[in-house]
């Protein structure tokens, strides 16, 4: 089965709604960037990369109908555009390269007329998601090669189809392994609050066919301790030039406990991932979110006490002394990062 | 306000139904033995303190009616009730040593009438409790002291209140270090897939006043790492000889994420949580549970895919390594934890 998690199509664009999961497969159209930003805040869609894509396909979106005549009113209602769409989620760097990379487009091109500038602005788009889907692909081919027949692979969140457009990184490496012939069983963490392990990482490696087992967060220590896992894959929301690492909350918790046990810790994202402007991780804006993530079971039950403090950080950081290996798009970055990744992310065009 | 967990009233056992918390506060009436096994297996009632409460009381109503005339059948009754309320959870050690001690009365005094048994039965159940009701106050008393002034503690599940008779033990601490003017504020792990901790913990620790700030299970490690928190203290299921400590799943997280950030980790229980026949952890008898404790949210909505696998512990076991020092009803043992949870725990009667 292909899954496909963002498309345009007809003039919107067509979307998994992930809320939905893994209840009903069912699809989301969004036919302005107001549906967009509450699509992306409610985690509709989510994951860095595909985040980077439903930025890219919203800019078309808001500018397509312009009426702008000449670029300077045109280049107001794309910045605006843009810093809307910006607004929506803090964390992960690939929103906002998706919307540098439409910006560049359109400012780099202003003399054109209006019409052509958006006709560039939707290849652009389009081009961005064929892109994610090579680069997960690529991702996934050098990944493998880490990967030893019959691991026992721990994840967290779900950084998988889902997660991009049709391939996914940290499950990208899981995919192209079991291609490969190797037999890889899977423990996907839960991933609370918003359950995204339960939820859409036990869903698509069902359907993938590969062998996964469910567990609450709080049980991977033990897993470790009884010599149950080989390796963690995790994705990545945003990552610094020294190799610290913003990836939703639980992450750090899982790196600690691979240090603790001698297990690799490898993250799997792409080059548009790479924050070089930001130097450490501790530098990385994170997003907190509402506590009803935490006391309300999916906003139907309260579980907790009433008017209680709650402290919900969506993403945590991992420190670059507790990564064993970044994957990416353009090869295996190890330590030391900040030469590593310079020699490697910051010295490419491509 | 003052909670009591369980009590006798009128023949009957009277004890709060804790899976309807936070929600409301609900007695439920056990007027028989399978109704006590369902409520244990269904963590209606549960801590381990608690069961061992429940069990001594429910080997009083097992037997209270027994139509025995002489003390071989009467002891036939007694063992049969033993043997079904010894099933139904096999990790904490209280419960064992609950029926452990009555069994021990009856068997002691098996020349006396079978009314008299009867009646040194229930003395022995309530002067459990009572005993309970001490004993925390005296693990609050030598606990206390090791905690400062604007100390940040996490705990996990509920070792409060709820737990036992009416005080709690790792909570217990946090109590008495109220009492002694001490600023206090807790973190609760809301302790997945049962969430004792956001339903049971934040309820209580509200109700005494202490300010409590909920978490996910996996965020106690964003916080350590923030310098947040100065302790970790927890309660126990099961304490080896040599200190490895069973306690609810998550625990082992926490002993090793304090580890690696260097933050005390303490384990809070009674004598009767001590198990001296069990050289170490590794032969603890761990519990597993429903898988649909994880794939369902309080079994009402699935939030995973269907058929998959899960791993569901309802215990881990924290090597006694990790501990820097157990707090007992007997005073702080500190390691070498073999030589003194021996001189501390096994060569006292009392």
């Amino acid at each position: 089965m292909n899954i496909r998690t963002i498309q345009w199509q007809k003039n919107k664009i067509k979307f998994i709604d992930q809320t939905k999961l893994p209840l009903k497969l069912k699809y989301f159209y969004a036919r302005d960037i107001e549906s967009i930003w509450q699509a992306i805040k409610a985690m509709k869609v989510r994951g860095a990369p595909a985040l980077g894509a439903m930025a890219a396909l919203g800019v078309y979106l808001g500018v397509k109908n312009s009426r702008a005549k000449n670029f300077s009113g045109f280049g107001k209602e794309l910045n605006k555009v843009i810093s809307f769409l910006a607004s929506c989620r803090p964390t992960a760097r690939n929103l906002f390269w998706g919307l540098e990379r439409m910006l560049s487009v359109a400012s780099s091109n202003q003399e054109k007329p209006i019409s052509v500038i958006k006709k560039m602005l939707f290849k652009e788009a389009q081009s961005i998601i064929e892109q994610d889907r090579l680069i997960c692909r690529k991702i996934g081919y050098y990944g493998e090669k880490l990967i030893k027949n019959n691991d026992k692979i721990l994840t967290i969140c779900n950084a998988g189809i889902l997660a991009t457009i049709d391939y996914g990184t940290a499950l990208g490496v899981i995919y192209r392994a079991k291609q490969e012939g190797k037999d890889i069983e899977v423990f996907a963490c839960e991933t609370r609050p918003m359950l995204q392990g339960a939820r859409l990482t036990t869903w698509e490696l069902k359907k993938k066919g590969i062998g996964v087992t469910l567990i609450c967060d709080s049980m991977a220590a033990t897993l470790m301790q009884q010599g149950r896992i080989n390796k963690v894959i995790t994705g990545a929301d945003r990552i610094a030039l020294n190799g610290d690492t913003a990836n939703k909350i639980g992450t750090y918790n899982l790196a600690v406990l691979s240090c603790y046990h001698k297990i690799p810790f490898y993250v799997a994202a792409p080059k548009s991932t790479f924050d070089l402007r930001i130097k450490e991780g501790k530098d990385i804006p994170i997003e907190h979110r509402s506590a009803k993530e935490v006391t309300e079971l999916f906003f139907k039950r309260p579980i907790a006490a009433k008017n209680i403090k709650v402290f919900n950080p969506a993403f945590d950081v991992t420190p670059n002394k507790l990564i064993t290996a970044i994957i990416t798009d353009k090869g295996i970055i190890r330590p030391p990062y900040i030469k590593n990744i310079k020699k490697m992310i910051a010295t490419r065009i491509d």
